[in-house]
């Protein structure tokens, strides 16, 4: 369920490794290569949902994830495992575990790091928790689907979620940082390609400060998604609900609203 | 010139490589170990001056600096190299490159990437600029005090030291995010080491994030340093000059100020 940028190429991993698949997606003409590559079309999140089956979840957010774990989903899905890979809260993943294990279902919560080219070239990294169970039977799923790194963080349901947006805040953090001083550094006669090519082969051998500081250094224009904000908001939220300071986290928001931009 | 945290270990693997050496520092105690290890002790910054002389100066800032580059010093190393290591403002490189030329000698700015630790290791990473002449001449002497990785820039002076105060953001920025996370994640239940073995096994396989993560995971107390204030306050003043954005330099200098520590 969701077959949205990150969505399409792991459930074509997915088939390409031989799995049997059905795949829903609110706008159904999204999942038409991956039919014509031979995945069978569900016209309802309801029918993904089988009796000791497997359910992949990709959707926005927490709240759209509950909206479609009904009593009925609940009830057609037990005996199975529910991976969900969104990122959402970690309170939202606590109720949607608890609900699962009530009807005798599994939940494993797997967010996901990584861009879509990732997924295609099979380099995502993935933390989860679940049962040790239903983590085992799912494993080979999350590497078929394009996971290169996997972490196991226990059974606790959370934890991912909040590692998850943690990991988010600190990259686009880079990306921002990267963008304002790339941005002042070439106003003061730096030649900003110059410049990533020494940090990043120094203080800043990392992916975001190669790839992000490329494009900005070479002025690429870089589409605005709407998932920085959503999932730096939940952080944001996180950090109120326990009373931390979070004046960084606030001052990207900003820097992220349209009227920034 | 200069024998502070990083200008002692420096002085230690010039004299280790079995270079002639003379030391100047303003609280002469600080020579004492390299001279107990055979330096000469200079009780005056003329006295480091010799005609067609090597002079590396590593103070606390340009204005530190060109208190020292004097007529009667200028006069002195006539012929000479002064290598000027300390992170200070292009525009007064501009100035002291332009002064050596007209007195006959040649002007290196080469600043440094790297703490204490990586001095002794011969860890650092050097940008540097100067004419042709002079930086065959000196390339040696940044090996042998320590630097791991060269870049030659060119020949424009003040490249090298906008290039240190965009690392030296990117490093602060890179710090003050893992703080403000890693606080509010733990406050939401997820341990920091975890955290930070992930984060680097995977986005953010880079130094800054090892170290200072592992830090802040640990909860190690980190020296308050007057040094990163001094730096940011620096790359904060280019981007005003060039009539730049810089919110998050701002913020990060508003959350170095005592009150916020």
């Amino acid at each position: 369920m969701g077959l949205g940028e990150l969505g399409s190429p792991m459930a074509a991993n997915l088939l390409d490794s031989g799995y049997d698949l059905t795949v829903y997606n609110r706008t159904p003409s999204k999942a038409e290569p991956l039919v014509k590559r031979g995945a069978q079309l569900a016209s309802d999140p309801l029918e993904v949902a089988a009796k000791g089956g497997v359910v992949v979840s990709l959707l926005w957010d927490s709240d759209t994830t509950e909206s479609v774990v009904t009593p009925e989903f609940l009830a057609r899905m037990e005996g199975g495992v529910h991976v969900c890979m969104c990122t959402g809260s970690p309170e939202a993943a606590k109720r949607l575990a608890r609900l699962h294990e009530e009807h005798g279902s599994a939940y494993v919560e797997a967010p996901i790091f990584g861009r879509p080219e990732a997924a295609k070239a099979r380099q995502l990294a993935i933390s989860y928790v679940g049962s040790q169970v239903a983590k085992d039977r799912v494993k080979p799923l999350l590497t078929a689907m394009g996971a290169h790194a996997l972490f196991d963080m226990g059974e606790q349901p959370g934890i991912p979620t909040v590692l998850k947006q943690l990991g988010n805040f600190l990259i686009f953090s880079a990306a921002s940082s990267l963008k304002e001083g790339l941005g002042i550094a070439e106003s003061a006669g730096l030649d900003p390609t110059a410049a990533i090519n020494m940090l990043t082969a120094t203080l800043f051998p990392a992916p975001i400060y190669r790839d992000y500081g490329k494009a900005v250094a070479e002025k690429k224009h870089v589409d605005a998604s709407p998932i920085p904000a959503k999932d730096l908001g939940l952080f944001r939220q996180l950090a109120v609900e326990h009373g931390q300071p979070n004046p960084i986290t606030l001052m990207l928001l900003q820097l992220m609203s349209p009227s920034n931009q």
